[in-house]
């Protein structure tokens, strides 16, 4: 591991949260951030927006120009070496006459994976990397999921009251959680590839699924909307078909697939595992799409068949201070489950007001 | 309302700090705390400990001695004007020849009301009152709860999972929660006058319902034990009734009443209404007996039931990170709530990490 000093923690901390600009734009593309610092000052800085768009490297060396010459650059992910969408990043490095390349996390992308830095290397640009690794690893879990798993990152979000409800025995769910948690689950689509639901909510709900928030710069993207329906009961008039973005339906008997096709979907027949749509094939279906986090926005059989499962990476609730009473739906559907040691135990990563209600985010503990 | 200054704010927060150290012991009597002083320094402090021993002011006077004279007294609740158990504070005060008393709360006790007040300014002693007035409610709002309503604070605990379970569905509840929450139980019962429970918790758990922890300094008592047992189905061979302090049945129909009395618990016969015990009653009785503040420890039936009716004063909820899932009990038994509309809504007023869990402290939201 090289050694870094405190400035470099400064600057690198800074590349982090100019990457953590592109949350909801980035992807497919992992968020990126450069930082182009000369003689202590810093003289460029640029993060990646859009995929298809400039690296967050070049929008950097853009703003520096010929102060580029000599600089030190900071920049969270490795740079590419690869002809992508975009020329090599190495290339514009070197070409710029940058001295030093601090590199936070190596790319994992077999495309690049250490070439983007023996390309720099090569060229006689000194590199170390490493710095803030796992602040870095964090950021962009999604993509790292998709890359070296092969499966988008699980994130579960259900609305809840404190003793668990998630609608009244009668389907009657609008609103459990207030206007600000809300706004709040715009954000969490925004920065999801796919929702994933299930045909029972769309039955029940008609959900559309789509980001609304016009502040939330997607740069115009609707997440991918993904229903599992093993018997393909998606209704024609449901309303997200109608909706701008694409809909693919994961279905075990596809006898109605033209009818949805005429009516913009896309159909993907998909094995059954347990008597159930196998979650996992359409996981691998998603990453293959490019969907680095899918949000689960399902009702209790869903949600509980993927926690029972282990395919929920983060589960984040939103709780709302209310007493719903016994008349109710909870939130996980178990029926394996029937000792208390069949339980799931979480890691609580974090609580925080939203609005009236408590966000509570966590992990299932390993 | 009397001027206060910063001064005076310091020492009645240090006769509060005082008076909570009887948190334990005090009751049926309120927490009160005293603090003495002359040209500025601390001369006397001191608590009201066990009911039937020394009050606050006359524990500081002791320590102050001789500097009580001319000094300012800051006591939390007006000093009593009656014999009691013991002689009169305010007749103590006088001889010692005190300046000024500072009052926090004036004592709604009819025997006291005023009269303690009136009685030092007719000996010649100034009297300022209202000083962390809310402070001081807030602290002793059994007690007030008890003069003034003739009820007892109801406090309402539950152990659930993050999805509202309280039991497997064949009852397996043990531990749903960690040994740090349920150490904080034992505070919350050793702070209460009664613990209430229902039959059905007692046949299904055979709770002891005591204080077991001997750090906590309750002064040897254990909180009485009240059952709500409409057909009086108490087991004679039930734990709670070998064990130290009382038990009281509530019930409507007593024909086993004399063998109950044998093994040692007390059999009250109460009226219903709606078909279940009249818990108003039940409370009235407890509050009759001196109970400041009563902890319910029971199932959804008897939760549920003092939720609908608007009788829980506050709801105290040991959330531990684990989904339990759906072959489960919920926490309230609510039959007659159908719609989204019949919810209660709750005021947080706190929620805080106990070991693993999260202790939420909530009210019914007025």
């Amino acid at each position: 591991m090289p050694e870094f000093s405190a400035t470099d923690c400064v600057h690198m901390a800074h590349a982090l949260r100019l990457a953590e600009r592109g949350l909801y734009s980035a992807h497919p593309n992992p968020m990126v951030g450069c930082v182009i610092v000369r003689d202590g000052e810093v003289v460029g800085e640029g993060w990646h927006k859009v995929a298809g768009e400039a690296h967050a490297e070049i929008n950097a060396l853009n703003v520096a120009g010929d102060k580029a010459s000599g600089a030190i650059v900071y920049v969270t992910l490795e740079p590419c070496s690869h002809h992508g969408k975009t020329p090599p990043c190495c290339e514009a490095l070197i070409r710029a006459g940058v001295s030093e390349v601090v590199v936070g996390l190596r790319d994992p992308n077999p495309d690049v994976n250490g070439a983007g830095i023996e390309a720099l290397a090569a060229a006689g640009i000194a590199t170390r990397v490493g710095l803030m690794r796992h602040e870095i690893e964090k950021l962009i879990r999604g993509f790292l999921s998709r890359l070296t798993r092969h499966l988008p990152l699980v994130r579960l979000k259900m609305a809840s009251s404190l003793d668990g409800c998630i609608a009244m025995s009668n389907g009657e769910s609008q609103w459990i959680t207030g206007v600000e948690a809300r706004a709040d689950v715009q954000r969490l689509r925004a920065r999801s590839g796919a929702i994933m639901t299930g045909i029972g909510t769309v039955l029940a709900d008609d959900p559309s699924l789509t980001v609304r928030d016009a502040s939330l710069q997607a740069a115009g993207k609707q997440p991918l909307r993904a229903v599992l329906d093993s018997d393909l009961r998606m209704p024609l008039s449901a309303e997200m078909l109608a909706l701008p973005g694409k809909t693919v339906i994961y279905c075990a008997e596809d006898s109605r697939k033209s009818a949805l096709l005429d009516a913009g979907a896309e159909v993907i027949k998909i094995g059954r595992g347990n008597g159930r749509l196998d979650t996992t094939a359409v996981l691998r279906d998603l990453a293959g799409r490019g969907v680095n986090e899918v949000l689960v926005e399902a009702g209790p059989a869903l949600a509980g068949s993927l926690i029972a499962d282990d395919r929920v990476d983060e589960l984040v609730i939103y709780q709302s201070p209310h007493i719903m009473g016994s008349e109710t739906m909870g939130m996980f559907r178990t029926p394996a489950w029937t000792r208390l040691a069949d339980r799931k135990a979480l890691d609580i990563i974090e609580m925080r007001r939203v609005g009236s209600d408590t966000r509570i985010t966590a992990r299932l503990a390993g």
